[in-house]
């Protein structure tokens, strides 16, 4: 068996709380304004044409997009479909960027730090490189490298967005450990000869929406947080 | 004039004495084998084939490869130009990785930490992303992205690397400010719309080998290092 080498990571939902931070966002700029909404909702209704609209570059039916381009097209159908209008452009813009700022779980720094000093830590998220820069520059995520969608000009879970990120590396796959906190994504990782390390994150979709566990043994490290992956990884 | 959000670092030379790094980690390899050279003049032969290997790359002779694999085709050559024998693939692999472990400047470390505190910083390097991520590790570099050559499939100066840079960060060229110890890298990026700073490092080519300083206004800035840089940016 290989070496593990470098952990690469998906983002949303595994080292952030994109919902809740969505959420605070939208009330934060929209809620001064008069607009009353279940912001949890509105995140969800959001994050919901997230999948469809990266499935259409996946399919060719458009060239590749940096995901913030998408992010902003869905977000002004979820806002026409809220029935929210007056935003100006800047406004909308604006309110975009709250996928820039996206919080941390709480064990996720900690975690990282300790697995920062044995092993090349790597972004392979759908998030363009802009928006992952920006994030980790507020939230202080020690990433050495930023990979994923953008570079290699496909979208999880096309193979090419791990073949990319394992290439960039100079690594063989079963040298990086994909992280997630969704099966899919460690399967297609998986299927590409990653190794897999699956995160239990049971707030991801809000309180009461936990998604159940995989089957034991179906990833080759299962863990609740960060702090545990460094520990099963001796980091 | 638009606000500078971003500083672009040429790596080799800028951040990173190159050449009395690649002479202290060819002597530790070879000398212990009874090899007796001037090791500074072994690490200029060697950089001196990187120009003309990325030309070719750059004038469409062969497809786009990464930088390790030039320097270590240069490197058999220069081996072979210099009658040293006698070293397996797995030397010369070895000796190959004295890139990844060049040392910084004295000023680096102190001046990045502050301009990290203002501005996005990235490489726009010659060199590939896991030399730049091994390099960052070792000495401490705090780039917020890896961007350059192959980020970009183009190696500088071409428009490519320095609008493929832009591009990614989601910024305008005048949003950028170029910094290098070399005046082409500079002029270079310049023509791409990008701000400049050069930076005299007159210990790049070795001891008594000082580059004249460009003429006074040819570039945005001209500091003697990344402290006065931090100064002169209010960082």
């Amino acid at each position: 068996m290989s070496e593990i080498v470098a952990l690469t990571f998906d983002v949303f939902g595994t080292v952030v709380d994109w919902r809740g931070s969505v959420a605070r966002g939208a009330e934060a700029l929209l809620a001064p304004r008069g607009h009353a909404l279940d912001w949890g909702a509105f995140a969800d209704a959001w994050r919901a044409r997230y999948v469809p609209s990266m499935a259409k570059v996946s399919r060719g039916e458009r060239p590749f997009v940096v995901l913030e381009e998408l992010h902003r097209e869905n977000l002004v159908e979820v806002l026409a479909e809220a029935k929210l209008g007056g935003l100006s452009d800047g406004d909308i813009d604006e309110l975009n960027l709250a996928w820039r700022r996206l919080d941390p779980w709480p064990d996720v720094l900690e975690g990282m730090g300790r697995l920062k000093r044995r092993f090349i830590l790597a972004s392979l998220s759908n998030g363009n490189v802009r928006l992952m820069v920006e994030m980790a520059r507020r939230a202080g995520l020690p990433w050495d490298a930023i990979l994923g969608a953008e570079v290699a000009r496909a979208y999880k879970p096309q193979p090419e967005a791990y073949d990319a990120a394992a290439r960039i590396l100079r690594l063989q796959p079963s040298e990086c450990l994909m992280v997630a906190a969704h099966p899919s994504d460690l399967a297609a990782a998986a299927s590409r000869g990653f190794r897999t390390a699956y995160v239990h994150r049971p707030l991801e979709r809000g309180p009461g929406r936990e998604a159940p566990r995989p089957t034991p043994g179906t990833f080759d490290y299962e863990v609740d947080d960060f702090i545990e992956l460094a520990a099963a990884l001796g980091a």
